[in-house]
């Protein structure tokens, strides 16, 4: 299986320059392409490869592509290229076109061994595998993939064109948009974390109980968003938790009740978000980051990854709260002494007090 | 479906204020209720929603009413109250009693697509979900509800009333308390991360290998505790894992084998908590804390989301070691500088030397 | 059962010091073990106890036995022993020797209640769960386990003598090394998080998207790995993601694609370890440390927990950038000098022009 460029282009977009026959059947990177391969240039530290790459196209943007040009390339580098002004993106797209025509076909259908209620709506083009549960009123929508062991719960929908991989559980009441893809072990709309404390007395006399609110909220997932293997997404108390379109979430990430993330931000590995906190759109959340509830983080924020979020940050920017590892005995005593700062600034305060004493030199 | 404030009190407690026979249908926020809906007043800063509000009732403490009864409150202000000490907790076991009145009912037995051993021991009165697995000798409880995918180890006791969520997977061995909530994907009973070093050499030619620590210890778990999703507690090595009565765990916590979590304490999300460690009553664990193992937490100790425990902490009282995020170039600064404050410690030594060398003022 | 100290000598090494012939049925520690039992002395610190236990025999190190047989045993301690260099390591084989005695004998096969594909290939010695699914292509080694619900997508291998635990998710196109142990609920070869931007314009007047970069390499795991509970450890993007020999991996690990994990390294519970790190050979990850993508671990590299890894740490050693949490109104005083800390070295500049200005003492 092969493209001309000229199939690319006009399926891709982008601007054929040199052979719109020429036809490439897969990727590679410029320094290993061969003459049937597609590469492309994005970082122009690689510039030089485009000079000596075997590939038989290469993607690349206007500026790059002059440079190229106006240098001696030699009889073995690129001939053709498609002309984009994002090379990695358009990479993305033909890879992803590769992989597509690629993958064995799955029959639409209902495997005999998955579980749905007569009362939910599977579309046709569904793929509905083994040991799926789909509860009543569960809506599924075309040509979604639902793998292995996937729970959907009682009036829970499901977008179209959406894959949620083995074993992931979205509880009910909660809405899916198209597009979505789900890693495996994902859980969508578990109880939010509130409890009501109902104690009387103090230490050892205190009696009673935490008691349960309950979570009648649901989750609230727009268009495009990927969510990573075995993160979690409380339901809301009350209202829903809202995951705006195109937001992509990494693994083992936890986001907490009635939170809103908005549009396009992404969110990196092991990150937790607290309940009832707004974070805006295109933010950056980094790995490990934590962020406290109630707080609320403007658009184009981006926080470090490890660092701790505590107060509304309201302007854009990047934020850090986190140090680099360093030798473990440095540390400490870094460590040591930043405990008793207080006693710096207080030896500091002395010495300015003790030459606010002293005559003036040269008096 | 309603209840007259009577009918409340009569199951709930609390004194009437107002007309018994006012029926409620719902819970609603204060400025939204409406005339059928009960609201609650939890927080005093809300008290001038009463003296506007349209709910039918609203569940208030003795002190609040006070307030209220002395001012000038409109005709449209609530006039049905139940005055009752903890209007929040209150709230929630009414609302909870409403959800599980809408709730649709499940009809116990065991699903046809689940695989129960012949010598569990299953109560007629439990919900057995597809696709569940319930090993040789495993004791389910009455009234207990195993959602979809849910795995019982062989000998494993499910207390009665208890709900495991879709996938969560309790190894053998192990015991969960009544009224148990363990969220989906909670994995109850893994083994403990424990491994004997048996290296000879060093560098390059070290040889050998990490042999395997068998984990013959289970989990034990009391009653009321409430687990959330992905959330992970290992098994002991040699005795068991415990966690005592009402303890109540986040999403995606993780919890060593052999530690001990105290009744009533709460851990929030992304916590992880070391091997061997004890953590006391009352204890309130922030999100993404991570805490030692073999340490201790005395009772009613709090530490504050992202903060890390190296040591036991004997004292009740809040501890933490987590800095909030800030500008990240100001942070860089800060953090250089605090890398280096010993050079700082050392210029304020010298300072201290040359001004003791110093003469005295007005000398 | 009950092995005889010859026995045991015979199948797991060390000399037999007092009688060959002694049983011993189980294990116990020092201060518990009763004739029948097997004890064992890694801490010198317990040295005392080996002159008043009641064990049947005790394993022990040729140091340790010197100093008992040169101190004045009274009738009741220890008679026998076997003698080895790493009594812990040595006692942890005979553990699991019992335990797989004791264990209930698991018939292979596969469950009615499974779906493995026509074209996989599995084991006669295997044992295949219930609502088991193997897809297409994919190899089940000898002896291998799959418990209730495990996944395996298409193509992926399964080496001999694994044991994956319920729920265990691995995507197609992987490789798992012989001797794995995977706890429940771990997701491995899941897409890594990669997306090209691919927008136009700034702030409010943004458009466009997140373009996905399709993650088509696999996820390769060496022999005698272990994999915790909901770890979940991603593919490749073009190449595989690695985990060597022997590496061992604790619950709610978050290992990004491309890594590479050198053999006998552990990582400790909560870390995250961004996408294309390369972890040397021996290290040891702390508890939720987090590591950055794209840097390097030299072999034998040590991180304390909950630090992180911003930077390549090229040689071996202890690293870490974690605090102790100490009372919060202490660290919130520390936390605020720090923040000003250009403020006191400010200060301290000044102290030393103005030092500078004045005569010299004695002047």
């Amino acid at each position: 299986m092969a493209f001309t460029l000229e199939e690319l282009a006009g399926r891709f977009g982008g601007e054929v320059v040199g052979d719109p026959a020429q036809r490439v059947g897969s990727l590679a990177p410029l320094d290993q392409a061969g003459p049937q391969q597609l590469a492309f240039l994005a970082n122009p530290k690689y510039l030089a490869q485009v000079e000596t790459t075997r590939a038989g196209a290469v993607l690349i943007s206007p500026d790059d592509l002059a440079k190229v040009a106006s240098s001696e390339a030699d009889a073995h580098g690129a001939r053709n290229f498609i002309v984009t002004p994002n090379p990695y993106a358009y990479f993305a797209r033909v890879a992803q076109a590769f992989i597509d025509l690629a993958a064995p076909k799955v029959q639409p259908g209902v495997h005999p061994g998955a579980n749905v209620d007569a009362t939910a709506k599977v579309a046709a083009s569904a793929v509905i595998g083994p040991n799926v549960t789909v509860e009543a009123g569960a809506v599924i929508g075309e040509n979604v993939r639902l793998d292995a062991n996937v729970f959907v719960g009682r009036g829970t929908q499901i977008g179209a064109d959406s894959h949620l991989y083995p074993g992931v559980a979205v509880y009910h009441g909660c809405r899916i948009g198209e597009r979505a893809i789900v890693h495996a072990g994902a859980v969508i709309g578990s109880d939010g974390f509130g409890f009501a404390p109902d104690f009387q007395g103090e230490g050892e006399a205190r009696t009673g109980s935490w008691v349960k609110i309950p979570q009648v909220g649901g989750v609230s997932i727009g268009p495009d968003v990927e969510i990573g293997a075995n993160t979690t997404i409380d339901r809301g108390a009350m209202a829903d938790t809202i995951i705006e379109a195109c937001v992509k979430i990494d693994n083992l990430v936890q986001i907490g009740h009635n939170c809103k993330i908005g549009a396009y931000t992404v969110i990196a590995g092991c990150a937790g978000i607290a309940g009832s906190t707004t974070i805006g759109r295109h933010c950056m959340i980094g790995g490990a980051v934590g962020i406290a509830g109630h707080v609320t983080l403007a658009d184009y924020v981006i926080v470090t990854a490890k660092s701790g979020v505590s107060k509304s940050l309201t302007k854009p920017g990047m934020y850090t709260s986190a140090f680099p590892a360093v030798d473990h005995a440095d540390w400490n005593k870094s460590a040591a002494l930043l405990r008793n700062i207080d006693k710096l600034r207080d030896r500091i305060r002395a010495l300015e007090a003790a030459l606010a004493d002293k005559p003036q030199g040269g008096a």
